[in-house]
């Protein structure tokens, strides 16, 4: 069940780094949807390797093949799959850490899980498995746009020591894209080259964070207990590969504001229920009240490094490595249409859970 | 679907904090387990406000009943159900904020969603909704304990700008209950009881993290995709009231780090692969490592304080809110508990499905 | 997972026929529904044994408790929690029972599930469990009612060798609970009682047909594949007590027709489309077409009976068992308000997905 | 939620009758399987259309792309994807149709719940769904085999007025395949051919029945309430499409005799608890008691005809329908390897969930 991901609008990946291909399996999408394939072959290739010199070589295509759920161009209700071929594996390149450990990553864990591994590359743990994800979160993203329930912009807020300085209520896809970095402070940008281009240099790699914006969404999204909006969109980023941690609104920082300094006063604003600040991030109790909701999520550095590392082999003898093969110094710019994919899922979700409670358009 | 948790050990919780009761239907236990009823009421008492001068004065017995799925002591594999009457409501302590939204708090959200509410008192919003959770969690620790899956210790680490030094490889809960703040760092402990006590004086109210450890964990637990074991803990610890953050392993502080920095090197010891540090925190790819589980959680300060708030009324009228009725300094004490509990549901859920996949004892 | 039942409209029901009581979560309820509770209280009527001279003496009130989910007479989108205490136990009527398995009782399959077994009764597997189903039910058919969405009126179309002859499309549920057999069949319903009463007297047992009408449902409820109508109307009601078939417009007499006298002929009717014969019973492709959904269930004759029996010890050995303790000669009249209930159930389940897929009221 | 179809192991479909191709994730299965794929292309090869003279002259080769899951010819635990492609779609015989809807077929259900339909085929109703399904079957199959946990076999036992005589407890696959009927009956299914091949000439259509055994169950499958193992099945084998009625056991039969006629009697065989008589069908209380597992599911007959039928366009004006294209007189000996598969799904998803709840190989 683990495959599976969203209740109403749910979708359920498949593939591995290396064998046939990856894809998706996007249930519950609402018909007659005049579904916009271009715009979903644009967060594909916003999330594939190779697109920037910032990122891994690995060049992949990644276009996808749409195998059924549409007519004439329109939704049909029905599921909607959509396969991207395997191009570019190179197994060879993985032949010589088939009997060890690769530290940090998910090698160990997969064989103390299954008793069996693919060696030639990351299996489901690999990047390549959120290319179903980018995928389905591109159809809800387009499901709330015509439903007027929200847009979704992610960007690089950070990375290592670099921090960022961006409006959230106001920051565009445009901005963030005019950036290899898809960071849309410029001079946070550039020092934030300067130090990838370093770490790819010198085998090593770079971590950071992403901030996402969910604006115009309706009042009324998220359920009270165990699937809070913020449940939700904590899980949904989490599982993406390498990320660590989650805020919304104040997160940590807030733990350090008084009850007085922290809450969010209300006030009426052309008959809207507004409130003056947003330490909430959007969402109180679980619901979404309207304001911007803002999020956090924090992914470490790649795994992936060309310095020599301690390891041990699946017989459990010390062997230091020394990979090759690709490297990406930071998965940042990538993450972010992950991100987006993710929150424009449970965003979806959720506003089909609400029209199911109570009715409406 | 919101009040379901967990998919082979599920609980469903019900209840609001003013009505007949709340409770918990746990769906998936194993039989023949001795269940320690004691236990289960010990953590329900330690999750309960009034246990200390640092909490709400609400003084509720929250004796748990067990209405199924027992026999002579051992459970039948069936349905245990628990209810907790409320005894303690005091509906006109909430009647002049009938009419009001209390800022930060769910009260405009819930209208949103739903378009009523019950204002005499949090709903399923309040704290006492976790009753069934902390029962659930309860039995889901004695199932993992008789398994020798795992042990789980949580404690107060941060309250406001106090932070606390805590071995999380060797802290217990007795040290941890040997302070009414539940942090068991005695110097930290003492500086957190006297800003508690300050803000309680002032009407003010004061966050902060809870850090939680599960120890024992057999290595293979978690899914590597939607169901990462981090997913789950984030989903888990997000759902609970005022929670806004969480971090696993090195969390935000790990984007500092370069990747050589961040990688824990793997080593054998006495036949058993472990990992000399644990940046990690215990789940690589989303499944465990058999290395220390360790988490954070942000509680932000309680959103009911006594102070003068602008708010407005359910028409929009501007209105300023001066609270009465309880006022809980800060919930953090609480709270562990029920991190521990949503710590413990997740891995018995994991442990379970693992069960399942591999089978074994 | 095996306690709840439905997606958006969910039961999740607990407790055995000895201890506490049973009850019922039933989460994913509308907001703002004026709750009749004295129709919810009638169908328990209906259900609960000695009611007639025609079923089990056990004495149980079967008030149901409601502990959650209301204000002020409407629902508030929360979970619904209602209690029933078990108040005429009487485990000493077993005792004689306790090392022994009845004949096509579930006493065997429990203890080669569980390893562990209730013996004062028949647990989960007992009629009681199905208080909370027809709880649920009853509150699902007022969802259903108030949103014009379908009326459900089961009956006894057959015990034993009697056959009953019913109009479904008109038949009132005043009709059916003018006779305590609940078949409106006044001829057949006199000599089901006479049958019954013989069964009774020779302390045997008999079975027999509910059928169920649903009118009024809108086109368009169901999905095209694993949930079916029919499909999901078919694991309905083979989860009661004693089911051992179901049928769905022709059914198992369709199998004898050719598909020129099969089909359902398309017609218009002041601008709806409406079908001349009826032998989908109402679904086609497993979606509802508007037409009256009809529906039988075959429940066997009831396993506790008076006569002596071949049975074993749960050490192996063989044994005569004459059972005591009550016995109802005919479970029908009883399954006529749980068929409605699951009914009513997946009905409203599919209501609601539905509203979620296209919108509207 | 309706395109997925288990909990432990879950296959998720895709795919209609014309458009890409149709195919299936199957998730959860046990890792380190030797999957054969000529097992599951065999069982592909007994579902698909154009095997013998008496199904619908549609050929398709049918041949399943395994996209993920396999490394080496052995299952991962990660999800196995599988895809068939459509090769012979053929919109213009659906041309004169786009505008009417077929009698006792989907076409007008489809409008009503999604606005939409893709009329150059059957849609999601189309059998060609079933492909996803029956490959799935195949893989839980081999799961079962593995585990000792079971063996199934179905056959033709009804078709029209022709009953088969045939002993479920010795049947094998090879005395089925052995008649183009799948019926092991020879008389019955040289009756079966000149009738099938009578409705063929008249442009007519034929149903039946399909019975299934399950051999070799373990005792303790099946859970107590909801996901009773028959309440599994029979959703499992309605969501088949024509299917109708579903028995379990004595099934509608059974409901005409008396309790001391219908239990079946425990007795003790080399210290194993068998029953007498098995009315039971294997299953008590919903739980598996070790015998044969005995179904039957009723087919209606095939909507597709060549006659002339009445029906009227999309716009609701009368017109006559008489259909060219495929023709398929008798789906029965298609059904039964969906039947197999549907079965070999419930029991799978069972075997993992006991093996979850209590442990074991």
């Amino acid at each position: 069940m683990g495959s599976s991901f969203g209740h109403l609008f749910r979708i359920t990946t498949f593939g591995e780094s290396h064998g046939g291909g990856v894809g998706v399996v996007i249930d519950g999408c609402p018909p007659r949807l005049s579904l916009d394939l271009e715009a979903v072959q644009a967060d594909l290739d916003r999330r594939r390797p190779g697109q920037s010199r910032l990122t891994t070589p690995r060049q992949e295509a990644d276009r996808a093949e749409v195998l059924s759920g549409l007519f004439e161009g329109r939704t049909l209700g029905t599921p909607i799959a959509m396969l991207v071929r395997n191009k570019d594996p190179r197994p060879s390149a993985y032949e010589h850490m088939r009997d060890l450990y690769r530290p940090s990553h998910a090698d160990y864990t997969y064989d103390a899980k299954y008793g069996i591994r693919n060696w030639q590359g990351g299996g489901r743990a690999s990047a390549r498995e959120t290319i179903g994800r980018v995928a389905g979160g591109a159809v809800a993203r387009q499901v709330l746009a015509e439903a007027g329930a929200g847009e979704i912009v992610a960007w690089v807020s950070q990375v290592h020591h670099v921090d960022a300085d961006v409006d959230a209520s106001t920051v565009t896809r445009e901005q963030v894209d005019a950036h290899i970095t898809r960071c849309p402070d410029a001079n946070a940008s550039e020092e934030m080259i300067r130090r990838i281009d370093a770490a790819r240099r010198d085998g090593d790699s770079l971590g950071g964070v992403v901030t996402c914006v969910a604006r115009g969404v309706p009042a009324g999204l998220g359920e009270p207990v165990f699937h809070k909006l913020e449940a939700d969109f904590a899980a949904a980023l989490l599982s993406l590969p390498a990320c660590k941690g989650f805020e919304i609104g104040s997160g940590f920082a807030g733990t350090r504001l008084s009850g007085i300094e922290h809450n969010d006063a209300f006030y009426s604003e052309s008959g809207r229920i507004r409130t003056r600040t947003n330490r909430s991030g959007g969402v109180q109790g679980g619901i979404s009240n309207g304001e911007d909701i803002v999020l956090r999520a924090a992914f470490k550095p790649t795994a992936t490094i060309h310095k020599r590392q301690e390891t041990v082999t699946t017989a459990g003898d010390s062997v230091p490595l020394e990979a090759e093969g690709r490297h990406d110094p930071c998965v940042l710019p990538r993450a972010v249409p992950m991100v987006e994919a993710m929150v424009a899922l449970v965003l979806c979700d959720h506003f089909l859970r609400q029209r199911a409670l109570v009715g409406g358009g």
